[in-house]
C-alpha cells in the first residue's frame, strides 16, 4: 500500500483525495494547505493527519506526494519532494517561467525520481480512444488536428493577473494534448487573440480568445481554439484528420434526452466544467501514476512533457506580441 | 449513520455493498450469503461481518437489510425483517407467484415498516429526466409511451428455467417505468412473444423476444419490446409522445468517438449491461432510500409498486397464453 | 417516350405531375379531375390536355395511367384502364373494401397488364436502405421490426369520416412496409387504439392514437404505432433488429444546423409532411414504374402487396373491435 | 421570361442549365463552350442554341448571361457581356489576379449593369440558418468562427498548376463565407499550410493542407481549415461561437440510416462532394440572381464580394510565404 501526502486542500485537492483513497493501493495519510482549516477538514474526512508541506515532504514514511498547490510552488516543491526521495505527481504547470522549469527539470531529474505532470486529458477516456485509434493506424497518416476548447465561464481578473496568461494556464492542455497525439514538439507557433469576452481581462494583458496553429516536423498542423467562455458547457472536442479519414471525439452531454417540439430538437448541454467532464479521467491519471510508480514502468506524462508544453506557452505568447511565427527553437 | 445488513453477496450484492460503503450516512455491518466463502470474501473488503441472513435480520442493532438474495427468498425475508422492526430495500421482483406477493404485502403493511422495491431504472438519470420533463408539461397530455429494452445476451436456459419467465424476470422493470411515468396501472394488457433468439428457451417453454401493448385509464397507450439478446450492447430507450411533442431517452454510449472513414461514421457502442448501464442508478437509489428513511418521507418505490408489476406480468403471461386482451381487473 | 395520362389533379397529382415530366422517358399528355378548373391549371402548366378520365382512359395514345383520384374510385379506374390495355400506377389504397379489392385483384389480372400500387415510403432512400441492409444479412437474421409512423396533424372529421378508418387510411402505409421488409404476410394481428388527439375523431368512430403488433411466420414480430398528431414534425422511422445487429432508419431533419445555449442543444425538426420527406421517393417511385413497364420486368409493389395491406388493415380493425388477437387466415 | 445565355457547358455548366430550366421565370435559350460538342449536346437537351460566346454576349435578345468558362476567360466576359447591356451571374473567381479583378471591377461598375459572383455555399439552406440566426442574435455577440472545409480528393497536379493555388481557388470560399458572416473583411491574415496529402502538389508550388486564422476588426477571429482529401466525403461544416451560444451546422449524410453490431455504430457518410452537397444550393442560387435582377434588388453576392475574397486570398498566400502575419490593408 502506497502512502501518499497531499500537498493542498483545494477543490482539486479534494479531487485528488477522493482517487487516492478509492484505490485499492494507495493511502491518504497525509495533508496539506496554507489554509489550515482546509486541510484538517480533508484530513478528517479520510481519516488522514493535517501536516505542514514540508513536514510531509521529508517524512520518510510517506511514498510519495501529490502536489496539488497554487503554481508558484510547484517548482519548489518538486525540487523538495524529489529530493527527499519521493515520487511525485504535480498538476499542471510546472511553473510559469520556463527557466524556472528547466531548473526545476534538471534538479528533479538529477535524483532519478519519478515526476508526472497531471495533464489530466491525456486520460479522458474519449481523448484516449482517439489517441489510441490514430496510434493504431485506424485513420492512416495523421495531417491536421484541431482541438476545441472552451471553459465555462472567465475567472476572475484577479486570478488571470496571476494565471501567467491564457497560453501558460489554460492553453498548456491543448499544447500538451497536441504534443501527445502527434508524438513531438512542433516546429513553429502561430498566433491570434483578441479580449472578446472580458475587457478587463484585455485590461490585465491578457486575451480571452485565441487561435494558434502549429506546424510539426514533416509538416503536420494543428489549430487550437480557445474561449473563456461557452455559455452552453465546458466545450472539449478533438477532431483529427488523416489520409484513411477522421476520427472526432465530442463532448459529454449532462443526459441522453432529447425534447422535440414545434421549436425544434432539443438536447442536454455537455457536461458543466472539468470537474464533471474529467472527473473519470481524474482517477484514471491516478491510476495510471501507481502503476508506473509501483511496477518502476515508464511515466505516462513527464516532467519533460510539462516542460515542452510550456515552451509552446511561451512561443504562442511571443507570436502574439510580436505578428510574427515563432520557431520553438528558438526558445527551447 | 445507519447500520445496514445486506442479505445476498453476488454480483448485484457487490454492487449494493460499494453504494451503501459509499454513502456519507450508511455504513455496511454485516453480509450473508448461502454461498459462505462469497459472504466472507465481501465481509473482508468492507471491514463487515459475515453472518447469517437470520442473524442479520434479527440483530437489533441493524436498522435497515438490503435482500440481494435468489428470488425464491424475497417475500420471506421481507416478512422476516419487517417483522424485526427493520427497514427494507429489496431486489425486483417481489416473488414469481402473484398470490405469495400479495400476501407479503399484507403482512409487511401490518407492520408498517418501509419496503421499497429495487427497480433501479427509475433512479437512471436519463429516465428521471424524461420524468421530470413529462411531469412538468413539457410535451402536453402524455398520449403515447414506447419502451425498448433488449438485454446484451440470454442467460443460460437453466436460469430462464426459474426465472419465472420473460415477463416476471425481465419485463418486470419496464411495466414499472410504464406504471410510473403514466401514473397508475393499466387496464388492459395483450402480448405477442416468440422464441427467436434461443430455441433452447422456447423448449423451456418461454420466449426471448416479445412485444406487449397496455392501455391505460383514458386511453393511453403503451408499448414494450423486449429482447433477450442484443448484440451491439444493452439496448434501453424510452419515448413518450405528448399533444405537445416528444420526449426521447437514449442509450449511454462506451464513449464519444467517432470514426469517419470510406465505409461510414461509426461511433461507440451502449454501454455493455445493467452494471455499466446503472451503476450511477443503484447509488441514487441507495441515496433515496436512506433519504425516505430517514425523514420518514414517501418511498420512491413501494412494495404495492413490486405487486403491481407482477400484477402486469401475471397478465402478459396470460394474454401470451391465451392470444387474447386480457384486463388488469380479472388478476388483481 | 411513354405518353402518361394522369387521373387527379389535387395536391398529390401535382407532384406525379412533375415526376412525370421530368423523367427522360414519359411525358405528360392529359390531365382529369372531377374538379376540371384544377385539371385545366395543371394541363396548362405542363402543355398537357385536360380530358375526362374515361376519355384518357379509352385513348389508344396513351401508354399508361396514373390513378391520383379519390379512394372509391380506384378499383373502377383500374379495371377500366387495365381493360382498355394499360399500365397503371395506382394511389394506395386499392379500395376500402377488401371485398371489391379483390374483385379488382382478379379482374385486373385477367388483363394481364401491369398494376403497380403507390406505395411511396419504400422508395424513401433511407427505408430502401434499410431494407438493401436487411436483405444482405447485415444485421443477421431478422427478428423484429419496429414502425413509428406520426402524422404532423389530424386531418378534418369530415375527411375521417370517408377514409375507411386509421387502419386503411394511414397505417395501411406500415403494413405494407412490414410485409415488404419481412417478405410475406403476418400470421397473427393484435390491436389496441385510442382516440386522444381529437374527441371528434372518436366520435366519429375511429381512433387517432394504435399499436399494432404483427406476428409473421417463424415467429418474426413488428411492432406498428402510429399517431395523427406529432407536433414537432412528421415522424417516420424504422428499426429492424436482428441476431447480428439492429438497424435505425431516422427522420430527415429541416437542416444540419444545432444551437447550444444555457438552454441545451437545440436542432431541426423532422422535414414537414410527406410531401417534404417523401418527394424524392415520389420521383424514384415513378422511375420504377417506368423501369419496369419498359423493360417487362416485374413491378416494385404489385396490385397484389395492395390487397395484402388491405387485408391487414380488416385484421386490425376487426381486432381492435373485438379485443383479441385475429388471424389473417380467417379474412383472406 | 428572363432569356438567358449559358457560357460554359462542362459539369457546373450542365447544374446551371438545369436551374435555370427548372425556374418558371427563365429559359436557357443559348450555350457556348470551347468544346463544340458539349455546347451542342447540352444546348439539344434544353432545346437551346449552341452559339459562341461572343455571339450569346451580343445578342440583343439575350437579358442575362451565366458564365461558367474557365478562370482564366472570367474578367474579359463580364467586361464584355456588361458591356453589351446584361446582368451577369460569374462562378468564381472573378480572376486569378487581383490587379485584373480590380480593373474588371471598375470597368464592370461603369456600365451599371449587375454581376453577381457564383458563392454557392452562401444558399446552402444550413449555412443560411446559421448565418440568419447569428444575424438574429440568437447567440449573442459572434466572436470565434471555425470553417472546416475538405474536399473528397485532390484535384490532378495539371489542374493545380493553373488554379492558381489552394487559397484563390478552394479556400476563397471560405474566405467569402467569413467575410459574409462578420460583415466585412479581416484585418490580418495568418497562414500555415503543408503539402501532406500529394507531394506531386508539393513540388507544383502549391499546399494541399492549410490552416489560415483571420482577425476582423473589433477582434473577432476566424480559423478556416482547408484539406484537398476527406476519404470519408466532402466535409463541409461551419461554427460560430458568441457571447451566448453557439451555432454548428454539419454535412447533410448521405442517408438516415445507422446499423448498430458488435463493431459499433455505423451511419452514413456525409455526401459526396460539391455537386450532391450543394445541388439546392445552386437552384437557389439562381432564383435569389433572378429574384434581383427582375427586381432590381440589391444582388446577395457583388463583384465586390468576389474582389474582397481574392484580396484575401492573395494575403493568405503572402503570409504561407513570409511567415508573416499580413494585413490586409497592404494588400487591398
Amino acid at each position: 500500500m502506497l502512502k501518499i501526502g497531499l500537498l493542498g486542500a483545494g477543490r482539486i485537492g479534494n479531487v485528488h483525495a477522493k482517487a487516492i483513497t478509492s484505490h485499492p493501493r494507495s493511502a491518504l495519510v497525509a495533508v496539506s494547505d496554507i489554509n489550515t482549516d482546509a486541510a484538517a477538514k480533508l484530513a478528517t474526512q479520510y481519516r488522514a493527519e493535517a501536516r505542514s508541506s514540508l513536514d510531509i515532504v521529508n517524512d520518510p514514511a510517506i511514498d510519495a506526494v501529490l502536489i496539488a498547490t497554487s503554481t508558484d510552488t510547484h517548482s519548489d516543491l518538486i525540487e523538495a519532494a524529489t529530493k527527499a526521495g519521493k515520487a511525485v505527481l504535480c498538476e499542471k504547470p510546472v511553473d510559469l517561467s520556463l527557466e524556472r522549469a528547466r531548473a526545476c527539470q534538471i534538479a528533479a531529474g538529477a535524483t532519478g525520481k519519478p515526476v508526472m505532470i497531471g495533464f489530466n486529458r491525456r486520460f479522458d477516456p474519449n481523448f484516449a480512444a482517439l489517441k489510441a485509434a490514430a496510434d493504431r493506424g485506424d485513420i492512416g497518416k495523421m495531417e491536421l488536428l484541431s482541438i476545441t476548447s472552451f471553459d465555462r465561464a472567465p475567472p476572475p481578473v484577479s486570478y488571470i493577473r496571476v494565471s501567467g496568461g491564457l497560453f501558460r494556464d489554460m492553453m498548456i492542455h491543448d499544447f500538451d494534448m497536441a504534443c501527445w497525439i502527434f508524438g513531438g514538439a512542433p516546429r513553429t507557433v502561430t498566433t491570434i487573440g483578441s479580449s472578446l469576452v472580458d475587457p478587463d481581462i484585455g485590461a490585465a494583458g491578457d486575451v480571452d480568445t485565441a487561435a494558434v496553429t502549429l506546424k510539426f516536423a514533416d509538416g503536420r498542423i494543428a489549430v487550437i481554439k480557445n474561449s473563456r467562455r461557452a455559455c452552453y458547457g465546458y466545450d472539449q472536442r478533438i477532431e483529427l484528420l488523416g489520409s484513411e479519414g477522421l476520427l472526432s471525439a465530442g463532448n459529454i452531454l449532462e443526459n441522453t434526452v432529447t425534447k422535440a417540439t414545434k421549436g425544434g430538437v432539443t438536447g442536454a448541454k455537455p457536461e458543466f466544467f472539468f470537474l464533471e467532464r474529467y472527473m473519470r479521467a481524474y482517477s484514471i491519471e491516478w491510476n495510471a501514476f501507481v502503476e508506473a510508480i509501483t511496477s518502476g514502468s515508464a511515466l505516462p506524462v513527464s516532467l519533460d512533457d510539462g516542460v515542452k508544453a510550456l515552451a509552446v506557452a511561451e512561443a504562442a505568447t511571443r507570436s502574439l506580441a510580436t505578428g510574427q511565427i515563432v520557431r520553438l527553437a528558438d526558445i527551447l
